[in-house]
């Protein structure tokens, strides 16, 4: 049965997984007792997980999968490899029309290779893209690819902004959004081979196109949709995660300098965890796969419980919102 | 006279130039007095604002350069254009061997291409490139290229690898440097183009090279010396100082919630200053131009007045440790 709206979460994916994610969907369902959910994977396991841990999620949403992709598998053969793996067979069941949406914390590059492969390319794009929220001044601002493709051409990065200006104008609800490339100076000349040629497509693209942007204009929020080549994106993403957790090292290292350290760190800690709300990844919703047929959200390993939660609903949002038929009607309409 | 221990200090180069520039030489001097620097400039000018500010710095330091680059000049045209520029005739002076080293916080790319030009390349590097500190878990680790190269060969990483090592060694008192290639994956496969090429050479070099680095593992200081294209160091290096500007700019928001949240963000303020203080650039001593024969110093346009103080040493410290006689010793040997 066709069932559109209806989400699959991999049970198996995740440095916390199951646990997390069969609490993730038990908090989405006791949030929203409507959504359409199953969960995928080791059934004997994932049932016995719930009766210890006293979950009261339905067992019979459970979909059986024998096999798991692990985080070191290597993405190219997950197909060949473990076609009985969770990933594998959630996203089947995906391009059998049977779910809508595919969710998942586990192998990032796994993922999406086996989506790209499974559910295939939305018609006019030539690589999906995955893109994420990262804080900025005035709230959000997005970065596509964070490391779908290296090595893009141009015409991938006017494809990432295509997608991310239509992603950031549905789930963020702003109009017309700005689109900055990222490169190392304002001026169109600055920058490598591939900004330079990709700054012309943009010009001449229907996109509310700002110019280049640097490093320090996506914590300041100049762009809405930052594109770059996967490669860069990714450093960028990880980087900035890395600097978060230098921060609370070093407010950890001070806090060892005697009483009067301790005190100060202990308000700081308090501080950081209101005033730097918007940083914690939790709250995202995960990376969306843009360009593929087919919803599919991926989060971050260690995602807790609440990204779990967090991940479904966005998958629920742009299921609702039909991100995938706007993107298509784009390029139809071009 | 050929004087290899003596610093001309470009007085034009910078936001906040020529006072800073000025305040900062003496600042030098109070500190080291036997130090054997010269002012380059527009000399009425910075007389006239030696007097207005009562500073004690002699006029006699001062060399006359009529003309000014401004931030927005172009890097190539530079040395046409400007040739009585103090960026020109400065390096043209190291270039007579009447100075060892030339500091600047002007127009980076206009100092890094005519010095290039003027200085002339070590003999058997392909192209310079300019590095900087970046706090990290355990101290400082340093990325080159942040910006003098894009599109690099697999050897230029190789040869910023093997100047940022000896930079490292010397400077930081690091023996034998660990030396990470950025990529986005661990494993040797993970990464574009250029860095699965990088990897082979580096693989194949006598430094240290521990393999691929991912953004995350800079803050986390996996690495002493991170190897990249100028482009993606680039980027990540002004990602993290808007980083810093976002930080700041959140505690400042939340500061505005009330009396409660104004005294925390002022502890937070107290406490983060003294954690973060070797986030601070102005003691990094600038970022020293690599691979042309001389010494070079680049500072951020925003140096203060402790910023150029600290460029200045570093250039002191890199002429007394012959960094580039050993770079050069370094490129026999091979």
């Amino acid at each position: 049965m066709e069932n559109n709206k209806a989400i699959i979460i991999d049970a198996m994916g995740g440095d916390y997984a199951p646990l997390n994610v069969l609490e993730g969907v038990e908090l989405a369902l006791q949030e929203k007792p409507n959504l359409n959910l199953s969960l995928i994977g080791k059934a004997e396991d994932l049932k016995s997980i719930i009766e210890k841990n006293n979950l009261i999620l339905k067992k019979d949403l459970i979909i059986d999968a024998k096999d798991v992709v692990a985080m070191n598998d290597s993405p190219a053969n997950v197909i060949k490899e473990k076609p009985e793996s969770s990933i594998v067979k959630g996203l089947e069941l995906v391009a059998q029309k049977k779910f809508g949406a595919f969710v998942s914390a586990g192998n990032t590059g796994a993922v999406m290779s086996a989506a790209t492969l499974i559910l295939g390319r939305i018609k006019g794009i030539s690589r999906p893209t995955i893109g994420t929220l990262l804080p900025c001044e005035k709230g959000y601002t997005t970065v596509f690819d964070v490391g779908a493709n290296v090595d893009s051409k141009p015409q991938y990065l006017y494809e990432y902004a295509l997608m991310g200006s239509i992603y950031v104008k549905e789930i963020l609800g702003i109009n017309n959004p700005k689109v900055g490339l990222l490169s190392i100076g304002e001026e169109r000349e600055k920058g490598n081979q591939l900004s330079k040629a990709a700054y012309e497509v943009l010009e001449n693209s229907q996109l509310n196109f700002i110019g280049n942007v640097e490093g320090r204009d996506i914590p300041a929020g100049a762009a809405d949709v930052v594109v770059c080549d996967g490669f860069v994106g990714n450093i960028v993403l990880k980087f900035a995660e890395g600097t978060l957790g230098l921060l609370k090292a070093k407010i950890k290292e001070f806090s060892t300098k005697g009483l009067s350290s301790k005190i100060l760190a202990l308000f700081t800690k308090i501080t950081l965890k209101k005033a730097l709300k918007d940083f914690d990844y939790q709250n995202y919703g995960g990376a969306p796969l843009l360009g593929v047929n087919g919803v599919v959200i991926i989060g971050h390993g260690r995602s807790s419980a609440l990204a779990i939660k967090n991940m479904i609903f966005r998958a629920q949002e742009m299921l609702e919102k039909n991100i995938n038929q706007k993107i298509q009607q784009h390029l139809e309409g071009i």
